[in-house]
């Protein structure tokens, strides 16, 4: 196993060297062969992805799942579409960040430039393997893939329309190296073959994100795990408040910027709670509250809520669960945040500027929110044309991850024969 | 000293809110009342200091390192007028980075913030200790300190001294956290505290350096480790070269940013290593050539040079000591650099255009020069009035790293009730 990553990561170090020199046009020309060989071998595709589906089905894998691994002639098309929209985004390498001009006349320029080699570690959604491929080689890496294992056929069948895409194209395909080893023991190679990946980019749930950044030996970027938090205010506009918890816990509940609790302050929370409960009960969400709030929905009559324990304000549910609280006053909420948030995405909802600017302040996420729902944490929302994923560390990149996330840079420096005195 | 550790640990992260928050005079005033505290206190930290010099003296360590042990007023007064320095550099934290307006209406800021807890874990120098309060607290970090045992003492008498001035200020004292356990444990305690440490940065030799990336599950930024190159290419100008090895081997040898092998085109080598070779012995530099610059040298009658090994391509010297090597090509320049370099400071010497072009773009190094020495690398050099270290990989900072390095940034969005569709 030690010489079949080593391998890999060799070959793809050495693509990656053309790779990181390689024009805009030659990028983008690859870009649209992968596209077209994923139609063109659609039929082997979606075989394995039937063979792959199959095999989960049998082992009793939950249908959303297997919804998540399947595949069809519209989820090519998607994938398709995804390429040729990299393809159209600005090309980051080579964007100068910043010039010095050094008073001895040396010129420094500080110039972006790829990351070298991208191992990417993810688990059932056979999307993200193009997805992958096609951000790194827009952005001039190559491109060390390790995908689960209900979804090995079909990866090996996408990989290998892939490679014939890059063989028409001037990318070398060896810049494309997919780990058909699916042990655990493969990812812990990937992670520690320091000097070979620049940077390691786990993508799924908590137990293998928590994994991967324990043992990464490498630059590793963490991503993901969003407990969100909704504060509604003292001064909330409460329709306003109902809109944007409906819509962060209910809109899309299995990612990452879903809400996962809602936090109420007290002098609000006697009026609107018992409106807000009910609305998204019947909305389908199990509701499970502090005691005060269970004691408000109570005296209102409105039962169908469970006790909250420590565990949830600590549980990313990923599904229609809500953990409801009260809070004393804005200090606590940021308090209970500040405990139990994951850095991913927190909202105030108030109408006083001064509660707004201290709780987007002193809040410590990648994304703080005044009045709008967490649900729009994502690299599309935000513009950049693409997501490789959702830091939630500090280092590198915060949020959304784009292409530009995706760089480092250098400095360059010209002179004219200055030495230091 | 599990306990000890997350005490202090807590405690940095307790303050860091507070300091994250605090506004650019009440940290600016910090650093001129820690100023003040290091020369009150002058006689306690230079008696402490002394101890620290006899136990190393006693020890039989050699002269270098007594020497960067070594405080007196004068360097007491340089670590004042460093923070000094730094108070008047502008304040990162809270700038500005970007402004995105999405089509619904919503405003996201994208603004610089502190990472939060910074860990250093450094060696010998009692000065790096205050350097490194000082550039933390500008930026809004909490730092926890873990130096040497050698300068143990010392390192007690300065944070004392600094902790009286930080009680005078609006900074609370448990931003600075020294780790008086010298055994190898606390730092292992340290680069693990996942959630309690934002970033650790290791400064000092090769070893300790390597120890900190292999195991820290916290994100780390490696630093300073260089075997950086000239090359001297077929269209050099001689002169230049000669200033530019003599300057890049000669002028501080000890330092990461200093040459330790110098690569000739085959094309000059006859020529020009009769001349230089001699020069650089005389300069007291120790040379190890290949087998073709040797018999250059040795035809030209000059045989006081020894043979290269394998291992000598390798080797960071931080000594009067330079490995000599006749290449090819540019090409093979460039081949030998990329297997042996440190990703540090790289050099062309030439006057072609073309070969600079090449060079410059082609080597992966976090500063590449043309016709200029490599010692430059550094903070003060490229304009950023601090420098907390070099990196060297390529992950969030790259090459010297300034006040800006030491910050992250969020995204601040500003609704008016916006929810996904």
């Amino acid at each position: 196993m030690g010489a079949y990553i080593a391998h890999k990561l060799h070959q793809a170090r050495g693509a990656s060297r053309v790779l990181a020199v390689a024009s805009t046009s030659v990028k983008n020309e690859a870009l649209h062969q992968m596209a077209d060989a994923l139609w063109n071998n659609r039929e082997e595709i979606l075989a394995a992805n039937e063979e792959d589906v199959r095999a989960a089905e049998a082992a009793g894998q939950p249908a959303s799942r297997i919804d998540r691994l399947m595949l069809n002639e519209h989820r090519i098309r998607q994938m398709m579409d995804g390429l040729c929209q990299v393809a159209q985004l600005e090309d980051p390498i080579g964007e100068r960040l910043d010039t010095i001009l050094h008073p001895n006349g040396m010129r420094i320029e500080k110039v972006r430039v790829p990351m070298g080699v991208i191992a990417m570690v993810y688990e059932s959604r056979p999307n993200v393997t193009v997805d992958a491929v096609g951000l790194c080689i827009k952005t001039g890496n190559a491109a060390v893939l390790r995908g689960g294992r209900e979804a090995l056929r079909s990866n090996i069948a996408l990989v290998r329309a892939l490679h014939k895409g890059l063989q028409t194209s001037g990318v070398p395909s060896e810049a494309l190296q997919f780990v058909e080893r699916t042990e655990r023991e493969s990812v812990d190679l990937l992670i520690r073959a320091v000097g070979l990946v620049d940077l390691v980019i786990p993508r799924g749930g908590a137990g293998l994100i928590e994994r991967v950044v324990r043992h990464a030996q490498v630059p590793v970027i963490e991503t993901g795990v969003g407990n969100c938090h909704v504060y509604v205010d003292a001064s909330a506009d409460v329709a306003k408040a109902r809109d944007i918890i409906t819509n962060a816990k209910t809109q899309r509940p299995s990612v990452c910027n879903a809400a996962e609790t809602l936090l109420v302050h007290k002098s609000v929370a006697s009026a609107w709670l018992p409106e807000i409960v009910p609305h998204l009960v019947r909305l389908g969400v199990q509701v499970r509250g502090c005691e005060q709030s269970l004691s408000i929905l109570r005296d209102e009559g409105f039962s169908d809520v469970s006790a909250a324990t420590k565990e949830d304000w600590s549980t990313e549910y990923l599904d229609l669960i809500l953990a409801v609280k009260v809070v004393d006053s804005l200090d606590a909420a940021i308090e209970h945040i500040t405990e139990y948030g994951t850095l991913h995405s927190e909202v105030i909802v108030t109408e006083s500027e001064e509660a707004a600017a201290e709780f987007l302040s002193r809040v410590d996420a990648a994304v703080v929110y005044h009045n709008a729902s967490s649900r729009f944490t994502d690299g599309f929302e935000f513009g950049f044309g693409a997501e490789i994923g959702i830091s939630t560390q500090k280092l590198h990149a915060r949020g959304p991850m784009g292409l530009r996330e995706m760089t480092s840079y250098k400095y360059i420096v010209r002179g004219d024969g200055q030495v230091r005195g």
